[in-house]
């Protein structure tokens, strides 16, 4: 980058772009095997010592002066309180992207069905919610009320009778926005802990702390190895790299619009990623003009500038085919079609956490309140997850219900396979059901 | 256990059954720092070498002289000489089974939608295949053409354009049922490898074998450890347990059916758990004399006693209400509802993997041919998970496509929440859209 630039500049078609691009997108989250030992321990302490070793790490990270563990229980009636503390602004707006995330989610909803062969055999699913969800809501600076709808409405949409948060509220800082955040999104009980050792109680419980059986929810690397360790005790979201935008642009969108587009990724940590892919390379200047001139009146300028300094591109492409076959290859998280035409572009689109059609849907409204999920898969995931859903609250059970005729026609099949895999008890529990001909 | 008997007997009314059920079913995989090395040097290994690596640890492991990697791909051709060199018993079973498994997956295929607001914003989520798909098939004796149909159908189903399967051939054996049920499946390529070394070159990619975007299939301690290591570069199925039943009975099903029934679980493995639950204490003891009785006829005998004497129970209830209370407590891979009327009690069930309705259905029958996946949660995670089915193939991509009016109202939220998070290029990305009133 020569100096003064604000982000690196590409061509998609020099020869040693894909490298480029691999260097640009290369991402993996350090393991350390310091940090990975500390969340054993905390992990092995909670599951021996319950609440006690919870009141201890309290006291310990979060610089909490706690004497029991009634210290770090919010009842109901307090998430309630939290909704006369903030703005009647703030109110309606959390209620309108509360009412707008339910009404999405709510076409996620999967039902039970069955159908019957014609000799009576009924096949079929049975789809029910998890019993109990847990949240984990980071504290300080990264405690996002929108976050706490985004995890908590589909939960609630899927029908889980009990959504347990956790938040931890280092030397005793509430934030009251996430609190009515939860009170809206029907959170049932919040516990004031965080860290490893909030995951841990959350998937083994303490005398305190109810086991719930899916944990979702960002948090920082101990959080995030701490639910790796749990994942099959229970189950977990997708472990969140930092947060990508790509925007494809035609070059005829309002370079500011773009350019603060590309910011309000960047603005998030100095690991996000802000890609601009544009057949018009005139385009790509008049938004690094935009940039150069917009930056400076960030409130979070230091953070964007590193983030757009370090992992930002704007790529010149040859055309829009290209655009799409340089998105596909990258899977973004959030990806704006800012062009004139987004439904020609959508079919030949095969990854993307959400994709934002048009020059008016600014991916800031995704996150908010459009109606979508903002839990998004990162750094390449959308290859093969989907956004968090209904669907990650409810499991499903398979159906099999054989007549008699059924049984014995199937006893046969079951029978030649069985014994085809020498598991001849197989073969013999089959071939019970088989009638006499 | 008192000498001589087959499995222990528990009583779900004794004040410490809760503990007993408990150690019962305590199951955590050991994850042994050994391996856990062994098995990130592998994945290391075969990163830095590609095929160069795959042939030495093919050499290494499997006992095979290979020369190049030609001579561990199997072409197409191969898979079709298979269906040749099986009876035809077994290809019209295969074929019968692969054509019920295809029929009920279909019914899991999930289509895209959307829908539109009054001003015009259209909202949804684009539903789409995975891009290839990677199957790990064990070899030698865990090797089953039953999971190579249970885990490359749906993929299929879902539409995967490519589906890569991986089957290690020790000492030269090759399994002609697995190839036969393999081109029957549709896979499209597969490579004689196995092991770590096979998981790592499906996430990474070599010279010779494509980077895969999901691997899902059953495999020793080696091949789930490097199924969590490569865990976010690609995404994984469940780690699976050892395989587990519950027979829920009135007592009125022939106690042979269902001492066969459980001996169809323990004769899997040594881990294997085999349960029963009955409010009937004579059919408990009719059970036991069926055990007794047939256990010496079984031909994997040895296997299925010490699963029996390890991990089984025959555990009185009080009645049906205590049985299904137990049930969804165990959250057990596979459930028989060995009833009269299996459909009262099915409402009641919460949380298991496949359930196996009245006294025809044997759970050897779902293991093979009734058309709902052999692929289910084990050890409680039913509680959680799914069975494998075609929405582990496929992906959703959220849609959001705003009019100029919907971003405009939209926007006025977006932004009061994002200043409320302190988030303020957010706020002014949404408020170029906002239109002047």
């Amino acid at each position: 980058m020569t100096a003064g630039t604000i982000t690196r500049r590409l061509n998609a078609q020099a020869t040693d772009f894909n490298t480029q691009l691999d260097q640009l997108l290369s991402w993996e989250s350090v393991s350390d095997a310091t940090i990975n030992q500390r969340v054993l321990d905390i992990i092995d302490n909670v599951r021996s010592r319950g609440d006690a070793a919870l009141i201890d790490y309290t006291r310990q990270f979060d610089g909490l002066n706690v004497a029991q563990m009634s210290d770090l229980i919010l009842p109901r009636e307090r998430l309630e309180l939290a909704l006369t503390r903030i703005t009647a602004e703030q109110r309606t707006a959390l209620e309108t992207a509360a009412q707008r995330v339910r009404q999405y989610h709510e076409k996620q909803v999967q039902d039970s069905w069955r159908y019957t062969e014609a000799n009576g055999t009924v096949l079929g699913q049975q789809v029910t919610p998890l019993d109990r969800a847990g949240l984990y809501v980071p504290g300080g600076k990264a405690s996002y009320p929108s976050s706490v709808l985004m995890n908590a409405i589909p939960a609630k949409v899927a029908g889980v009778p009990e959504v347990v948060m956790v938040v931890p509220t280092p030397r005793g800082e509430i934030n009251e926005l996430v609190l009515a955040a939860a009170a809206i999104a029907g959170v049932d009980r919040v516990f004031t802990i965080g860290g490893a050792q909030a995951v841990a109680a959350l998937a083994y419980g303490t005398e305190s702390v109810p086991p719930v059986d899916k944990i979702v929810g960002p948090g920082n690397i101990y959080v995030a190895t701490a639910k790796r360790h749990v994942f099959g005790k229970v189950g977990i979201d997708m472990i969140a790299g930092p947060s990508e935008i790509l925007v494809i642009c035609d070059g005829k969108t309002d370079p500011d619009w773009i350019a603060m587009d590309l910011f309000s990724q960047a603005e998030h940590d100095e690991d996000a990623q802000s890609i601009l892919l544009s057949p018009d390379a005139d385009f790509l200047d008049q938004v690094e003009a935009s940039m150069q001139r917009l930056l400076p009146t960030l409130e979070r300028e230091e953070i964007a500038r590193i983030s757009l300094r370090e992992r930002g591109a704007l790529i010149h492409v040859a055309d829009m085919a290209q655009a799409v076959a340089v998105a596909n290859r990258i899977a973004p998280e959030h990806l704006e079609l800012s062009v004139e035409n987004p439904e020609e572009l959508l079919p030949q689109i095969r990854h993307a956490g959400a994709i934002f059609m048009g020059r008016y849907t600014a991916e800031a409204l995704g996150d908010y309140c459009a109606g979508p999920n903002h839990v998004l898969p990162t750094s390449g995931t959308a290859r093969f997850s989907s956004p968090l859903g209904v669907y990650d609250f409810q499991k499903r059970s398979s159906i099999i219900y054989c007549s008699p005729e059924g049984a014995s026609e199937l006893g046969k099949v079951a029978s030649v396979l069985a014994r085809g895999e020498s598991l001849t008890a197989h073969a013999r529990s089959a071939e019970y059901r088989i009638k006499a001909d």
